[in-house]
């Protein structure tokens, strides 16, 4: 699955919250990263974050779509990661 | 379309940026909005966004979808808008 993910987590968590994400996923923006996941995965992710993160402050938004053409993307002004490709 | 904007702007565009946002789509995270917009409505918002932002410095991205049905949310953690309800 074609997976998006934003995060909003407390500044203390922002390393590690984005050093666990980008085992899974490419950063393409700041709090913003995207890729192809199983769902397996996608639940790693999901436990992983609630280790991580705190509940009470944090938030995590995880996207998801069965068919990444589903889902068009449009950049305006530049792109801030031109390596990783849009999977 | 169900739209899903994320932007990365500079500070001193910070507030213009996201007070042109809203007035298409909801809140639902730090730096990110979402709505149900026309393809004209889009239009207006790639439009103005051109104007406000740096596009050296800044990136928004806009993902859209033809059905918001092809695309499910979860949330890890603070649902941090409650209000606005996911279109």
């Amino acid at each position: 699955m074609y997976v998006l993910v934003v995060y909003d987590v407390g500044e203390k968590r922002v390393a590690k919250t984005l050093k666990f994400l980008r085992t899974y996923l490419n950063w393409i923006q700041n709090s913003v990263l995207e890729g192809e996941l199983t769902e397996s995965q996608i639940l790693k992710v999901k436990n992983g974050l609630n280790k991580i993160i705190n509940p009470y402050e944090d938030s995590v938004i995880i996207f998801s779509s069965r068919e990444k053409r589903w889902l068009s993307k449009n950049i305006i002004g530049r792109e801030k990661n031109p390596i990783d490709n849009f999977v």
